[in-house]
């Protein structure tokens, strides 16, 4: 209950990060694309293949150092349903190997379709006689724009299967602030969202005192960072836009409490893509991966005191 | 340019609704779904196999009286990878018979991610030296909580391939208001994102007035709609809400313009399930989504001076 089982893999792993694999074509060596296009031409499952091939082999690097791995589904679905079905095998394997996943695809919709996004990312189907498992994440990112009868069906699945939802709090992106700095009697509306992720999460709090409702909440601002921290003190944080969007681990250390918990810091393409920057050996491009997953842990956890 | 091509199928049809696939299997009937689970057993693919067949038989029945489809993607996403095949082949289908199709996936993330979902549903994506289209909407609706820099992507897809988005601005929901309807400055926060949509689509205005920028404003909310198509002179809605969520068509006439467009007008389980409140024949299906699909044309025209 409440981020308990990622926890713990934080802590096991002495490691608050997550890899983002968000593996567009491009970030892919050549060596590993070239058997698939050969297979099955230019195609859409070429590149699909191409690409689980790619995560399968930093997964294998990574999962002894690092606790959990961030999907974004707009990179899977980019290659149609074959991408999608990449995403599946992809959330499997890491899982296979003792990893936390959260299916980063910021979903929303009024109750009863929030029910099947639901099932889709974190439950069950059933299908006549089977009750099957359509991607079968841990935690999924969700967008609270349409307030709690969106977020409710979640809840129900977050306390019968012990699973997670992050709900955007403050975005790491440039015009976050359009919106989400607007003040609604005096407070702005990321803190308004942020208050409503201490609501929902209320009676799924776990061991630990975070509730299984947490935030995202961008590296690119750390005022902010430090303010929701004080404000939201059950609500864990899921923090991108460390390294390549600029945010650095100095201003992210705010993100975390006073026992060096409460936070996930996420890196997506300076990981993938670390072969690129060293210059290595392509074929190496998963011991870059691990080598730069290492020096962000060192990073983030040389601003804390973990327990 | 500007959902110039929607409204010329709305006005050979004469029918400003659209029809919602979100085929549940339970809404599929027992005789379409048996043979499916016979090959290939109770499983997600039989399910989605089983939907498909649904869907293609509802669009065939449809798709000379009503302009435009939208599937939502929880319900494909729900039965997996297979499930998002048989969102591309709906897709693939209802354009085949000359139909727009709205994606419903409520998508939006950061400006580099959000490429990647535009070309997923709206544009396209190279592999090697193959361009090819993932799944070929005319239309996504998105989420706009993250500012500009998460529709520009969009825009640029629009401009160059005639495409259109809806951002949600007041959505259908019980509790679309608890975020929604703040006030900032005095404006609530619908009308602030709906005034960013006239913004956004300044410059892709079409020969009708509206631009390639929309919005979903819920049937639900009467007052609101009239507000905001006083408010948003240049923006087109998708109008959810209608039927089984208890939005009525004289309501929904205020979504309307004095020539009666500017708005298409959504109903999923009404027409899908049609056959089930009719008792008629489950063989009738599709029939029976005809039959109601004209109703609720009649119903929504009564009310307006279609041109």
């Amino acid at each position: 209950m409440g981020f308990d089982r990622l926890i713990e893999k934080i802590k096991a792993t002495k490691n608050p990060s997550v890899v983002g694999l968000d593996p567009k074509l491009d970030y892919v060596p050549e060596h590993l694309i070239r058997d698939f296009l050969q297979e099955d031409g230019c195609s859409l499952k070429a590149a699909s293949r191409a690409i689980f091939a790619f995560n399968k082999a930093i997964i294998d690097e990574i999962c002894d150092i690092v606790p959990a791995i961030k999907p974004q589904a707009a990179y899977y679905e980019m290659y149609g349903y074959h991408g999608m079905k990449t995403l599946e095998k992809t959330i499997r394997y890491a899982r296979l190997k003792g990893m936390f996943v959260i299916t980063d695809g910021k979903r929303n919709d009024i109750g009863t379709t929030m029910e099947a996004y639901a099932a889709a990312h974190l439950g069950t189907v059933r299908v006549d006689e089977n009750e099957l498992q359509p991607f079968g994440a841990d935690a999924l990112t969700v967008n609270g724009y349409l307030g709690s009868d969106g977020i409710r069906p979640l809840l129900d699945i977050c306390k019968a299967e012990d699973k997670g939802i992050f709900v955007l709090v403050k975005t790491s992106n440039p015009s976050s602030g359009e919106l989400q700095d607007q003040k609604i009697d005096g407070v702005p509306l990321y803190a308004r969202m942020g208050d409503l992720c201490e609501q929902w999460g209320a009676d799924t709090i776990g061991k630990y005192g975070y509730s299984a409702v947490g935030a995202v909440v961008g590296a690119t601002y750390p005022a902010q960072l430090k303010e929701l921290r004080e404000r939201l003190p059950h609500t864990f944080f899921l923090v991108p836009g460390y390294g390549s969007q600029g945010g650095g681990a100095e201003g992210v250390a705010a993100a975390f409490d006073a026992q060096g918990l409460g936070a996930v810091v996420n890196s997506s393409r300076a990981i993938m893509c670390a072969y690129q920057k060293e210059g290595c050996d392509p074929h190496d491009f998963a011991g870059a991966a691990r080598r730069e997953a290492l020096r962000m842990r060192d990073d983030i956890t040389s601003y804390l005191h973990l327990g």
